[in-house]
């Protein structure tokens, strides 16, 4: 199943693609919560996905086409993040290989939609891309143990993890360059792990900036795996339905590059993993 | 005025303090959102405080003493940590004077309310305490000036950053260090900035472990004043009703000290800060 969120009177809604269309949860769950991260965990994924499945056809439905997305978690409670997950993308940027994962967060202000631009800002021209597996928690999880660790996941979508360069160095923190404003692409849909047979971490990643292959990798590159980040991730914090957690960056990024590359206005970037789909964003200035 | 989170039928509700009793804001603002943090927009303080305080007197009320104390902002949709933000404290850390704040960011289910139990987590015996003043956000911002910068703040309050010391430095993100479950005390009231007439610059701040002062400070010692960081903040990122940002702490944690002194089940820790109360966390032992 693959899941959107999309704007209605204002609100966040969540809906399930059918073919071209989608339709609305709350029209085939009673008593669905509104509020998007309940929601989530009301549906109790991933367990729950070919019972509700069932319940798609012949449900109303409207064309996808005339919806205006959503980040697909519009805001969730925690959005988690990797750094330095492969081993080449930790060498191009003369990092060590970790043996404990590099944890920062980004907040949803960061967030932008699926088609929706990518903001630089005023503040830097320093705008690279990074192509990212991202998990949707579903169920509330802690001290998760790597065998069991997956049975917390709704599903997974793509990540830009868009980042200014030099705002991430501007102290040995990384946040503020992982902060600005609608700069992070996340989507195009959750899609839920039934639709994975090969699981989380034998997916083809790769992006392209107008049309130009950047990235080209594998998640079975990861330094730690989908279940190993759950388990070390729960052993300190509670996951709770609607988190996202982004799982890292292959190597090709585009500030060690000679010379450097970084997105403009103008440009189009596209995340694209293997059985999830394409996450396409155009990039425009800051107003 | 001073408002205060708790629980009601299982939902989070905002009140304002009169005397001893708490009146639900939604008993005097009619249409007041549910969710606490579109609440607090909202109410649009700080203007609007003197015009809410009139509507308290003789509005129905229950005792403070009854309610279950919730964080004073439950679920922030950010709280934006600022780092080595005191001389003397960035010193007894060895770590140079920052020209730029070092910034991180805590999840909401790393929060505690005034009264209840932090948490010492099975994984850390490390667990540090960290008196800071805390500002709530009240009005959506971009891009303020420092003139300007404190139009947007709802109001100030106390936060024990609780840090386990050797997960903040398993990598160089502090981020995991600082995001175990219950781990941050955050209250025990909001207090609006009319009750601060000296602004939040010129308060005496205080943390006691079983009675013992171990940090006394002013927030006139901050490397980054509370304007300075809302306008650095601002820069990157939208502030919006309901973030919190906790401004760093001063000298006197107990990481560096001969020997180290960390908190532990038993104890007793508060933060006091002068204008706005004492935030007091008995510490437990993680289940």
């Amino acid at each position: 199943m693959r899941l959107v969120a999309y704007e209605q009177e204002g609100r966040a809604v969540l809906g399930a693609k059918v073919g071209d269309a989608v339709v609305r949860l709350s029209d085939v769950v009673p008593g669905l919560p509104q509020d998007v991260n309940l929601a989530i965990g009301a549906l109790d994924l991933p367990g729950s996905a070919s019972a509700l499945q069932a319940k798609l056809p012949g449900a109303p439905s409207r064309p996808l086409a005339g919806l205006t997305l959503l980040p697909v978690v519009p805001r969730p409670g925690k959005i988690v993040c990797i750094g330095l997950n492969y081993v080449e993308h930790a060498k191009e940027g003369n990092n060590p290989i970790p043996d404990y994962p590099a944890v920062f967060f980004r907040g949803p202000t960061s967030l932008a939609a699926h088609g929706a631009p990518l903001l630089r800002p005023k503040a830097s021209d320093k705008f690279d891309y990074e192509a990212e597996l991202a998990i949707v928690i579903g169920r509330r999880a802690r001290h998760l143990s790597e065998a069991d660790a997956l049975s917390c996941v709704a599903g997974y979508t793509c990540m830009n993890e868009g980042s200014l360069r030099d705002y991430q160095r501007k102290s040995g923190q990384w946040t503020m360059g992982k902060n600005f404003d609608r700069t992070g692409g996340l989507g195009p849909e959750i899609v839920t792990p039934d639709e994975l047979p090969q699981g989380p971490n034998a997916l083809r990643i790769t992006s392209r900036l107008n049309g130009q292959t950047m990235q080209d990798s594998n998640t079975s590159d990861m330094i730690f795996s989908v279940p190993r980040i759950l388990a070390i991730l729960s052993e300190v914090m509670t996951l709770e339905p609607g988190d996202v957690i982004a799982t890292g960056t292959p190597s090709g990024v585009g500030y060690p590059r000679k010379p450097p590359v970084f997105m403009k206005a103008g440009d189009v970037a596209e995340i694209e993993i293997e059985g999830i789909g394409i996450l396409s964003n155009p990039v425009e200035d800051e107003a």
